[in-house]
This record gives structure tokens, sequence and C-alpha cells, in this order.
């Protein structure tokens, strides 16, 4: 049996993960779950999957942990206890802390983990080339765990070297669905509400995740995990919209073919991938509840499938995220922490939806370019970030 | 330079090949051309692209050859003459002839070329079998060229080894445009004109395969091809109606992962294929004709790509050809053989559409089953089937 470990088990991502070992016996065992502050999921997860080693973030939340728990398992807590979880050894460690909280366990566990599930998108936007030189020197797979990033790799990398050889591959598209307000008018946006914003009509997801879906910030994300996952010039990723979630990524060959990959817009299928790769979960064989996605080719009232361009002066980060994604400086670090702060304070109703993008537009046009060296810059740039965000908000 | 063998170069799919040639300087060397009548389009060719070797099958379009082509090229007449034409080697020899005519020359070319880019279909449909057979004798690759299949290739066999070893694939899917019928109401099939049946709303091809598309026999005929070609049993193949014709074929693997594959529907894209492969022809190089592929995703209104499941019983003819090509006995060659005359009464205004159908149903339903062993057997019932399907419909 294959020993995992999840990094935020507590999470949307860290239970569909769950989910699919729930669904897959005999297969993996888990190793290790961490969670931030829940732990009341937490004890849940720990009576069905008996890990060996729990990890609580939250020093407060430690502190409340009952103190029997630590009978059955290994408890670490606070930031340091999530280091020394970080240090355990397994064959697929899922990391599904969301933030750049994830990026110091995952730097840490990339030296013992055989194979990273990959599912925190800033660890990638903030320290993209760091992350895939340590696992380089480590000999770490990295399977990407974001559907489009994933559907990419399914149609990039397993014969990567096809592809390489011949020189075919002339461009990549990453679809999106176009979030929550795809259908609004510009001149709506400034009026609505947390409900409306949250209310994604393919993907059940976190919030930050689900406004950045609504800004494309996620897309410009998905961009950038992208250029480091396949190591793709930027010039050669586009963006189209696909309001159905069915088609998650398209490649071109340089001969005008098209290739896609599809599966129903269920997170329980990237993860039932980079867990299972290269065999696969077989949905026929124990009524799994992963997916429905042969329904859409078996629809008696057919399937329609629509692709769009974007319509850039809608989203307005999209552009800044891409135009930052070029630099190779310390700006996206700041973005990310701009972006973070800034959807926090909109899901406080502190500011409108717009002053997302005013903020984030500020920020781009007003920070210190530097280069970034090492990791400790990242966090510098990260923490100077959130307070100049802070600053600006705080004065609206 | 590729030396390269067209059989039947004039054509649809001959002249598509040499259009490809054409735009491919320096990669390809025409080295034989064979055409049943048309001297005309040949002596054009010819004057082009100065094949060493040239055949004319029809006795009566050969003897009519003007003499002095006899001193640029080396000429094969009549029957015989294709037979020792067929004795060329080459590096890729087109099989393009139409029809059941194809499968003595193919039989015989199998052995001396090193690919064969396979477009016809009959000979498939007929000899399957036997001629995959003589290709793993001859080590001769076989390189499909109807676009379905050509998908399913592309899909399937590139990466084959990895689809195989974790037993990952669960179906494919044929698509089809539906032909020129599609939006027609089953009780009007009776009253359709030869030029309704001949405007096909996406693909430009012979006068057979466009009637055999508004039936979905030529559906049958690829669920069939498909079945040699990748060895798939007949009920992992599955058809779907997509109107656009951009999406050739998917596969569905058993973690209900899709996989398409989509090119414009232009019949350059799988002949650049076949003979390119494993490398790619370059659009971008040189203005290329060949493909307007990529503007279905940069059309700035949207594009739009459909799926719905078959009406079987609009298209009965495709009902009886399934249950034909599961008997493995001498119905699939009668079937052919009856298909073939019915069309050509009906492209002759002798018959209405719904004859074909008529006379499918009549000769699947009285035929005497027999046991194929050997390409005479295949021709006997080929020439069965002929006789009693002019003996029915002289008497409609």
């Amino acid at each position: 049996m294959k020993k995992i470990i999840i990094f935020g088990s507590t999470g949307s991502i860290g239970k569909s993960a769950l989910d699919v070992v729930r669904q897959s016996p005999g297969k993996f065992r888990i190793l290790g779950l961490s969670a931030n502050r829940d732990t009341k999921t937490l004890y849940k997860q720990i009576k069905e999957f008996s890990p060996k080693y729990v990890c609580v973030r939250d020093e407060k939340a430690a502190k409340a942990i009952k103190p029997d728990l630590e009978k059955v398992c290994k408890l670490f807590k606070g930031d340091k206890g999530l280091e020394e979880f970080s240090n355990l050894k397994s064959d697929i460690s899922i990391m599904a802390i969301s933030g750049i909280s994830a990026l110091k366990p995952l730097l840490v566990n990339i030296r013992y983990a055989k194979r990273i599930a990959l599912a925190n998108k800033e660890s990638l936007v903030t320290a993209g080339k760091l992350i895939f030189n340590e696992a380089r020197r480590f000999n770490t797979e990295i399977i990407p765990v974001d559907s489009e990033i994933n559907a990419l790799f399914q149609l990039v990398s397993i014969n990567r070297e096809d592809i390489k050889a011949n020189n075919i591959l002339r461009k990549i598209y990453l679809t999106a669905s176009g979030g929550a307000l795809a259908d609004y008018k510009k001149k709506d946006l400034d009026k609505v509400s947390v409900k409306q914003v949250l209310n994604h009509p393919t993907w059940k997801m976190g919030r930050r995740i689900t406004v950045d879906s609504a800004t494309l910030m996620n897309k410009g994300f998905e961009v950038i995990e992208s250029h480091y996952f396949f190591n793709i010039p930027y010039d050669k990723i586009n963006i189209v919209i696909h309001k159905e979630s069915v088609v998650h990524a398209l490649v071109e060959y340089k001969d005008d073919t098209f290739f896609s990959c599809m599966y129903s817009p269920d997170m329980r299928m990237p993860i039932s991938f980079a867990l299972y790769y290269p065999e696969r979960f077989d949905s026929d064989k124990k009524k799994s509840v992963i997916s429905k996605g042969t329904s859409f080719l078996k629809n008696k009232n057919g399937f329609l499938c629509s692709f769009y361009p974007v319509n850039y002066s809608k989203y307005p980060i999209l552009e800044i995220i891409l135009q930052s994604a070029k630099k190779q400086d310390n700006s996206l670090i700041i973005l990310n922490a701009c972006d973070e702060i800034a959807i926090d304070y909109f899901l406080k109703k502190k500011i409108k939806f717009t002053d997302i993008h005013r903020v984030i537009k500020f920020m781009f046009n007003r920070y210190p370019a530097a280069k970034i060296t090492d990791i400790n810059d990242i966090f510098y740039w990260d923490n100077w970030g959130r307070i100049k965000t802070r600053e600006y908000l705080n004065k609206l």
C-alpha cells in the first residue's frame, strides 16, 4: 500500500483526496494528516483513517486538542510542528494547504516525498523556479492536481518525449468557465454581492479561489503554473472561455491538430489521477461516485460544448497578472499577497468587488521592483504586499 | 526524399495527397501515379510531378494514351499493368483507389511499401484480418487516412504502450456528422433527390462515400476499420453525432477521462499526418493552405461543438452493417457489394434513396452464410453480391 500524507486534509481538496482513498480499499494508507484549525473535521478523519501522524498548525486549536488523541497518533503542533511533520517520508504527499502558507512545508517535504500531488497554486506562482529546482535535485515527481494543469499534464507530459523529439507542440489552451460573473455586464460589477461572486456555476471550491475565478486572477495563476510545469514560454499559453467546464485544456500541434482532455468538473478526478498515475482509477469496479463523466456523451438530449475568446476588458486583473508574470521580479509575490488580502476584505464585506482590481492595479503601478534570490525574499515581499494592501484598503 | 506512390491519384484523396506533396518541397518525391481512366487529370499530374512510373487501369483509356508519354515515364496498362505497378517499392504508398478494386493492389504492394497510407475502406471491411496479417508478415506500417480512424490512431497508437500496459482504454467514439440528411424527417427520405443526398454539410468527398455518409453505412464501415486497426472489440466502439466535423474521434479511459482529436474537416490533414508521421507538417512555415484549423478556437464569435446520440431508427442500414460485422462470415463482403451497386443505381436515378436500405435488408436476410478462408472467397462473394443486387433492383 502506498503511504500518503495530506497537508490540509480538512479543506475542500483534502476531503476530496480522502474520498478517493476511501474508494480505493487496499491501495493507499493514510500516514499523516495535517490541518490548520478545523479539529472537528480532523477528529472524524483520524477516526476513519487512523493516521500515525497528525499535525494541527493553529496554536490555539492545537492547545485545545483532546489529550487522549495522543494515545492513537503522534501529534505535531504549531508552525514548528508543521515543519517537523514536513520531514516525514511518504510515497505521495498531497499539498492541499491554501495560500502561500503551503510554500515552507512544500519545500521541506519535497525532499522526503517520492511524489507530490500539488494542489496549491500560490507556491508555484511565487516560487515556481525554486520548487522545480528542488524537485529535480531530490528526484521528486510533481503531479498537478489543479484540473487545467492536470489535463495539460495528461496531454503533454505522458508522451512528452514524442512531443519534444519532433518539436510539434505549438500552443496550449487553458479553459476558463468565466466564473460566477461571466454573464454580468461590466458596469454591474461594482454592485455584486459576496453571495453572487461565490455562486460558481460549475465548480465547488474554496472561497478565495471562487473569487479568483470571477476575476480570472485564477486563470492568470494557471498560466504561471503551466509555464513552470511544462517549461513553456508565456506567448504559447492561451486562455479560452468554456462555460461547461468539461474540457479542461487543449493543445495545438504545429500541423493545426488539437487534442483536448475532458472530465466532469469534480476535483476527485485530477486527485485520483495524481494518486493512481501511471495506473488509473477504475470507475466501473465498485459503483464509484467519483465521476459521472461518461454522461456527457450519453445524454439523450445531447451535449453542447462552447468556446469563446476572453473579453480582456472585463477581466482587468487577468491582464495585470499576465504582465507581472513576464517580469521575473517580485511583482507576482506582491500581487498574490495583495489579492489574498483584498479578497479577505471583500468576503468580510469591507470593500466592493471592484476594489480588488483597484488595489491590485495600484500595487502593480507602484511596487518597488526587486530580484528574488531566495525564499526569504519571497516572504519579505509577501509581507510587504500584505501591509501595503491593508494600508490602501483601510483608507478606502 | 521519401519515395511516394499514389494508387488512385486522380480521385479526391489522390489530388489532396498531391497537394500535401506540393506544399512540402524537398520532402517527398512522386515515384508512381496510378489512375483508372481520368487521363486528362493524370497528364497534368505527370507534367507537374514527373513520376517515373505511371499506370492507367482502364483498358480503353490506356489504349488512347498519347505515345510520347512513353518517353517520359514507364507506362503500365490495364489490370495486369496495375498488378506489375503494385510490385514497385516505395517509402510510402497511398492507397486511394475506391471500392473493392483496391484490395488486390493493396495486398501486393503491402509487400513492397515501407508504409501504406490507407484511405480505402472497402479493403478493410472485406479483408481486414488478411491485410493486417500481411502487414505483420512484411513488417509494413499501415497508417489510416480516413479522418476518424486517423484521429483514433493519433489518440490510441502513438502512446499505445502506455495504454496497453495499464489497460486503461474503456471505449472509443467515432463522430458522425449525420450526413446530408441529418435534419430530414424519416418520412421524407423516400423523396430525397441525388442532389440533396450529395450536399454534404462539412466534407467534400467522392460520390459513393457521400451517399454512405447519409445512410451512416460509412460510419458502420469505420466501426469495422477501428476494430481491425486497434484490435478493439465491437462492444467498445461507439458512434456519436457531431455535426461540426471538427472532433473526429474520442477515447474514454477507465477513470472516465476523455481525450479528443480535432482538426478542420479537410482530408489534407490526415493525409499530411500519414506522410509526415512521426514528424508533423508545419503549417506556419510557408503560408500553408492546408488547414484553417486554428480558427475554431480563435473565432471571435465563439465556436460550438455538439454531441448527440445516434437515432438508430433513422439509420437502419447502420444497424444492419453492425450486426453483419459481428458475424465474421461473408455477409460484410456481400453487403459492401450490394451497397456499391445500389448507390450506383441511385446516382443514376434508377431507384429511390430508401431502396438502398430495402435491398441491403433483403440481402442481409437471405444471403447464404459462408466462411471466408482466402482472397478468392472474397471476390466470389463480392461478385455474387453484385449479381443478386442487380437482379433485385432490376425488378423494382
